[in-house]
């Protein structure tokens, strides 16, 4: 019986998934889903990224959070539209709570929208939100370790960002042994940087631009 | 229909942890439950406790991790029982592996079991493990934001450890920022500190002393 549930469960979330595909491809709209642990920067490489991406065209930010709207102030602050997705304790973004942020959106006036995840190396790898791409952060002071003890996120990403060098001199983060194990689950996965100091790298910028 | 099987998965934990309590309380030996995001230093408090611990009573670690072994290796290189809980997936422990993990160790020879849960600030929290005390971890890189958006772990910690403080001249963690919300959702608890290089407070080895 507990796998019929979880099945219904799957089956729900895929057709509302099916619907936000539905819904972004009448208006033109690319929807990135940022994933990571909590506190990998997953805000502040949406700081870095809003103003320059800005310049070029209107984007949106779904936020999501168990709790407090913490992350949205910060994002509300570089005069983004955003919206919070608050889970009320679950422990990932469903595709129906996005699909919900997404009808809230003036998405004929938009090209990007970006839907930064709960903080979890875990469960939001599991649930299509009907994106065009997902990307997996991961920061130098987890440990070049967390790829081979939580592959699904790294499997199924189409980039990952590793965040925080700006601290690698203070860790024994190793980065050649972090991108040989993502490459062992997801052979050509483009592998980006991002200083939090400077930015992302232009790469991953290119490689954004290119998604939309 | 869901919350029901939900209720039985619940009920089902509960009967595992009051066999684990009775297990414990059997033998006289603590059952310690780790918990925090991947990467916030969860197996290096180990490695830093062991060696004093073993000077004093025999413990044994139960090593919670998705896949891999390599956390256990790591705690076994200090001479320490070890036993794998590998989750193949699932984001958090629950009681009946832990309770298989326990029936593994030679209990009468133990006095503190420490369980290194999987690295989460969400699910794990809402494990019931039977054990005596919930520490939660968190990493001055982390953020001192955390506790409010992920405030369910810390609500129900007995003690909290405030880890990489060695990397806090780097960071922008605001310690007192963070003290004053653990203590919205935990009055009482107390809060510790750990330096990795020099190792945890003598104040945190004294509070885990008192609970064996």
């Amino acid at each position: 019986m507990e796998i019929r549930v979880l099945r219904r469960l799957e089956e729900k979330n895929k057709a509302n998934a099916d619907e936000i595909r539905t819904l972004l491809g009448r208006h033109g709209v690319s929807l990135l889903n940022i994933m990571g642990s909590p506190g990998c920067g997953k805000t502040t490489l949406l700081e870095h990224l809003l103003p320059k991406l800005g310049e070029r065209f209107r984007c949106a930010v779904l936020e999501g959070d168990l709790f407090t709207t913490r992350d949205s102030e910060r994002i509300a602050a570089l005069g983004t539209t955003v919206i919070q997705l608050e889970t009320q304790g679950s422990c990932h973004l469903d595709a129906a709570l996005v699909l919900r942020g997404l009808r809230e959106l003036p998405l004929s006036d938009l090209r990007l929208v970006m839907v930064e995840n709960v903080g979890n190396l875990v469960c939001p790898a599991s649930f299509d939100l009907g994106e065009t791409a997902r990307l997996a952060v991961l920061s130098v002071t987890e440990g070049h370790d967390k790829p081979s003890k939580y592959p699904l996120l790294f499997t199924r990403a189409d980039a990952v960002v590793i965040s925080k060098t700006d601290l690698l001199e203070h860790t024994d983060f190793d980065t050649a042994a972090a991108e040989r194990d993502i490459r062992k689950y997801n052979a050509n996965v483009p592998v980006f940087t991002f200083n939090h100091r400077a930015g992302p790298s232009h790469q991953f910028t290119d490689w954004l631009l290119e998604r939309v």
